[in-house]
């Protein structure tokens, strides 16, 4: 993890003091919610992926910071209007900001929010500047759509399982991918190359989204750092679920549409009842065999890459610590 | 109103051909709303300003279509989430994208807006790409800090004139400016022509904000087309208000403190008592007084633009139109 700790500590620097000159702006009531939330902390691992596809071909990572601080404010801007549309009270165990203030302050925040982050593309200095502010707006766009439609996949029960697979990767996988790839645009390497970062952080985002679903039912409590079978309690359509669905015979079928329609006398014996279900159709098993091939489209997209081996370890790495989160 | 009409007419067109666009995209939940918004007409007086101000210098409009229909869908979505956050529930006789759709609906196709906003600009081309991008994120965030103003003045007494002037130029007159300047810069006529049709636009605006405020109170209901007295009724910090508190004596303060904080037994008694206090301070010819100024500083901005005085006559017009409600 060298090089992810490296660009995530350089990163960390500038995020920083763009917090600072934020939280200077005035009305304070606009930007500091905005400083809020990118104080909350994470992973930062989108913009860390796209300084580590910039890393590939160029050292010099200050001319892919802009983009970077882009694509952490936008993702910010996105869970934070996530987070009233979900009703969700907290983020990182600290309040969620329609919570901390008010609702019309996070939807006009997050507004601000996103109006920085093309403040901070707009800085971006690359030959291959009209395809960075392209791709930017059309992920910008797939990441509304994926929301979308998780909100109208919650009202029906006409999801298939490539539904499914369609919304995570606008909801989702396009934002990783995305970013590998302006990484690449603003290091100005070849379309090839750019084309395989995306490949390569498309599949991955996959994957970590269908091992997320994975863990939750039959992940080890003890470094998942949930409970396990909230999806189950919560008759969430995850990828488990619909495959369920889709190869349930007639009884299975109904057993299920009574355990996720009406509620169990106990959260843990619905658990129990679903995970049988899930055994008896080898859920497990598939979909950790669709992990695995996505898991394997990324390696191939990476290996396919222009670039010597050696520099490639880096996201061999974070691809590989993203992906044994259980073990 | 001769390049009004024309160019009205011009941008519909192509407006049109967008919503068309816009309504086939999918999902459908998220962009219905946006065609639906768009649908609901109106002046377009920002994208035509635009296109006026590129017309001076250039006959060939296509070339600043993008960038006039980025004004307007972003004018739109502002108005979109203003809607949610001031729980409007009509606007132009239809129903509000939260109440006809939900909130959740209305905060996220108001961001698809924004983002598409972005995706039209993007679309331009000049040799001032930078410099309109720049005008316009920065425009956006001056937007959505006039918004966050204007709430935070409905929680305080503590509004002086000028708070209430920068106000309204962040909220309206920038955007105004911003449009007139964007044709200059699109149409790449020269630095000093840009800014003196930013400077128009921003006194325009700021001179059309204030008539509003004026007609509320001392307006013709019949040519207004609104009812007379609404601000004072709802205690709105209009310029007249602010002006009349920092003009009243110990014992009209007095009054205006009651009369804004209880209700009157009627409303039309509250508008007559207001009224009175308003004459008594010459109100109505200080606001009259203050919209002269902005509209004087409006006209020599034109009179100095570096082109035929013949060219001048559509936003002669227009501005004389936009002033001229109440006759």
């Amino acid at each position: 993890m060298e090089t992810y700790k490296r660009l995530f500590n350089l990163f960390e620097i500038e995020l920083n003091k763009e917090i600072e000159n934020i939280s200077r702006r005035t009305p304070s009531n606009l930007y500091e919610p905005v400083a809020y939330t990118l104080n909350m902390g994470g992973k930062r691992i989108r913009p860390v992926l796209l300084l580590m596809a910039f890393d590939l071909f160029s050292p010099n990572y200050k001319k892919a910071i802009p983009a970077a601080l882009a694509i952490e404010l936008f993702h910010n801007f996105t869970l934070l209007h996530d987070d009233i549309m979900d009703k969700s009270v907290l983020r990182r165990n600290k309040k969620t900001v329609h919570i901390a203030y008010s609702e019309n302050t996070a939807i006009l925040s997050g507004d601000a929010m996103s109006i920085l982050s093309y403040e901070y593309l707009s800085a971006c200095e690359t030959s291959n500047y009209r395809e960075v502010l392209s791709l930017f707006n059309s992920t910008a766009l797939k990441i509304c759509e994926g929301q979308q439609l998780d909100m109208d996949f919650e009202k029906t029960n006409n999801v298939s399982v490539n539904d499914y697979l369609n919304m995570i990767g606008l909801k989702t996988a396009v934002l990783l991918a995305a970013s590998l790839k302006l990484g690449g645009l603003i290091a100005e390497t070849n379309h090839a190359n750019c084309n395989n970062l995306y490949e390569f952080g498309y599949n991955l985002g996959m994957a970590f989204q269908l091992q997320d679903d994975l863990l939750d039912t039959f992940g080890n409590t003890e470094n998942f750092g949930k409970n396990i079978g909230g999806d189950i309690v919560s008759n969430k359509k995850t990828f488990l679920m619909l495959n369920a669905f889709e190869l349930a015979e007639k009884k299975q079928k109904e057993e299920l549409l009574y355990l996720t329609s009406k509620n169990e006398s106990t959260n843990d014996s619905k658990i129990k009842k679903v995970i049988n279900l899930y055994n008896a159709l080898n859920i497990e098993q598939i979909t950790k065999q669709k992990i695995a091939d996505y898991f394997t489209l990324a390696f191939s997209a990476l290996a396919n890459l222009d670039v010597e081996n050696s520099k490639k370890e880096g996201l061999v790495d974070i691809a590989n610590k993203m992906m044994n989160r259980n073990h």
